[in-house]
């Protein structure tokens, strides 16, 4: 049987497969730090010529941010035309002391599951995309072609929200248009059942900075009698959620839908552990809306969370000071109909109207999609279920998912494509964090679950 | 007359004096920052070489922290004896980009009255201390000795919480007592006219951690159901003040005074602009506790000010990430009876109370001292005040401040002397803020004023 013939040979190659993973995480691909832009244009130029490697005809395709790499390659008459998304760019890698090895110098090491590779970028997504690029290596070795027409493209502003590709899309859509498009940046439900993500919540992040005084004061001569902007932007963002976990902005919850009772069945029969889920990072209680379920407060509910706050003297020692300015970036976890522009321009209102006087609030926009629902009876969604339920054993779940991947939105939009997404990662993958990492069973269980899912959609 | 040769002397050697201070104002000895360690040393060093130079008996005497300089010279039979007490560090210098020129690289430059000196320091302390020291540099030229037996102290700990001082003083008690200490780290009333401090707000100062999750969250895959430390801490300090700007943590105003009625009689009269004094750092609204007025915000009552707050990330760009601790610095100004460690105590307490499970709170306690009156019927007084009011013109007003100068109370506590705090700051001085200066006019008539006040008390 040909499938076989690409595992054995997918077997065969996993150590040169660990291997080039391994090059391509040693490139520091950050890519929402301007300084890192060489890093991003250069793993941008290795993945074209890995694919070119293939048989691709692959380019690095600039932007007026970080390249995209798109390649292509035939299929045999027929047989359905597919375009794989992946991206090359990385988190920041920040608190640098919190990591056991370098964040750029990938490691093989023992992990919970068996061996892994801690890296920043090797679940999210550098690792991820491999998994398809390897499926690809074999079929090509195995058979000198795919099983499908493929269209590949590899972003490199993820992470930093995208500025560019819709943009892209829209220049190049004839080009990238496919029958479906597929997705490898999410995870294993509950960390080993496979699983097909059909719902996505949307983000929109601000920053916001509180202006006072012209300058930074004393806190010996002006406390007490100038206003402190730290004092304004604590009470104005320790007030955006209710003893409830419910958030207090006007209007927040407009277009929120209640999900369906198929959904929360499916969902009440994952049995979902949310002790085990919080446990595992030293948590017990759920923070969300307290009258929902866990699964719930991650997948159907919206969110706003300050994922940065700053002001005012943060060296060693202390310092008396009364900033002039103090500042947070915030985001909004968007699901169902939720507007981005709206939720921006209410959280913008709301933090105005409770400013005192002599302060002012300034915002720096950030991004912004809404969330998404797959279709799920696209007549290609079954055959990838049952490749995935092959490989792993278990039956592929259809889930939720508290990220947000634009591009599922805008490939539907722009492109008029469905998207099935699916992925490998594990809870504990750290992404985002330190000691990010991928296990090698994921990785290779999911270089294997590409190659079936090939050969099912041929 | 003896005094106006001193005085002629010091109009004639000004360019000299600032070219002096100029030299001590390029060590950067910022003393919270354990990396400028050996510029404290050296700014100790520059001290006791230029006392020396004086015909003082000065050494550099170490401490655990930064060193201690003392000086000693004898005066005539039956004079009294004088402590002069400054301190030679500086606030640390960031922003550094708001700075006009390099804060150690002191510049003289046209200011909003007249020539002025811009450096870190040039204001707070190593200016005002300089003004001491060109005064008894004169006297001894043009008379060969000081009018009164001297000692001097300057401490390189006082703007990180003075470590070394308390033990310093217990252990060289005899050594350092005198007749009267002479404090010189406080401004001129209103930027014009002469002043005596002879009230003090004391210090406590606090940083808080709150932990949450072991490690930092993705704000995707956990946001909703994770806690976020820095939704608990904007929540927790968000409520620090009610809505009255009134300080809400329990006990806290235990032991604060009200001030008599002969003292709000005089600070009525002194006029204090309020409208100038924010207009010009841009400011409006008194912002303490609104039943109060401006002067006793920042003379008489107690403050909780949030001095520095951080988490999560913080650089360019965007990062959807739940820290796993979020941190603030706080500062409470103490009045009256309040005593230091009760105040830390129901701070702590307080946040514990406030604390969600999973969450907890770490403190670090950095340093703190009560507040202070001074006797204002001391004999050596009047003759202060005269030789200020012979000086500037204005009669010297007995005044409150902001501030916290500790120094004051361990005088008092540790040595049993009295202290006199005057001083001759501007409010545009930008202490601990960029920019700092001290205006010529200032330390030209600042040393005047000491050449006087030397005389008066001989």
């Amino acid at each position: 049987m040909t499938q076989d013939a690409v595992l054995a040979r997918i077997d065969a190659d996993l150590p040169q497969a660990i291997a080039r993973l391994q090059d391509l995480l040693r490139i520091r691909s950050i890519s929402t730090d301007p300084k890192f832009a060489d890093d991003c244009q250069k793993a941008a130029e290795w993945l074209a010529e890995d694919l070119r490697g293939i048989g691709m005809d692959a380019a690095v395709r600039p932007t007026p941010g970080h390249p995209m790499v798109v390649g292509h390659m035939d299929g045999p008459e027929g047989a359905p035309h597919l375009l794989f998304y992946g991206h090359y760019d990385v988190q920041p890698v920040d608190p640098l002391e919190l990591w056991d090895s370098d964040p750029f110098d990938p490691a093989v090491v023992d992990g919970p599951h068996g061996q892994t590779i801690r890296a920043r970028g090797a679940s999210d997504d550098k690792g991820q995309l491999m998994t398809f690029v390897e499926a690809c290596r074999a079929w090509v070795a195995e058979h000198g072609a795919l099983p499908c027409k493929l269209t590949v493209l590899f972003e490199g502003e993820e992470e930093s929200s995208s500025p560019s590709l819709v943009p892209f899309l829209t220049d190049n859509a004839d080009e990238l248009r496919a029958d479906l498009a597929l997705i490898c940046d999410t995870g294993l439900f509950q960390s080993k059942t496979p699983a097909i993500m059909t719902m996505l919540r949307g983000m929109v992040a601000e920053e916001v900075t509180i202006h006072a005084a012209r300058r930074d004061l004393h806190s010996g001569m002006y406390g007490g009698v100038a206003m402190n902007p730290i004092r304004v932007l604590t009470r104005i963002l320790g007030g955006m959620h209710d003893d409830q976990g419910r958030v207090t902005i006007p209007h927040f919850y407009d277009g929120v839908p209640e999900i369906d009772a198929e959904t929360a069945a499916q969902w009440e029969a994952l049995g979902f552990d949310h002790a085990a889920f919080l446990g595992d990072v030293g948590l017990s209680v759920p923070a969300g809306e307290q009258d929902r379920t866990p699964l719930e407060m991650i997948w159907s509910r919206p969110t706003a969370e300050i994922n940065g706050i700053w002001g005012g003297y943060t060296g060693a020692g202390f310092k008396t000071v009364l900033p002039a300015q103090a500042h947070a970036k915030i985001s909004f976890r968007l699901v169902g109909d939720q507007e981005p522009a709206a939720i921006r321009q209410n959280f913008r209102d709301w933090v105005t109207a409770h400013l005192p006087e002599d302060c002012t609030a300034e915002f720096k926009l950030s991004g912004g999609a809404g969330g998404s629902r797959m279709t799920t009876d696209h007549p290609l969604f079954e055959k990838t279920r049952d490749a995935l339920t092959e490989e792993w054993g278990d039956t592929a779940a259809f889930i939720g998912c508290g990220g947000s991947i634009p591009i599922a939105g805008h490939f539907k939009e722009i492109l008029g494509m469905d998207a099935l997404l699916t992925g490998f990662a594990k809870d504990d993958d750290n992404i985002h964090s330190p000691n990010e990492k991928y296990d090698i069973d994921s990785f290779h269980k999911g270089i294997r679950s590409w190659a079936r899912m090939l050969g099912k959609l041929a």
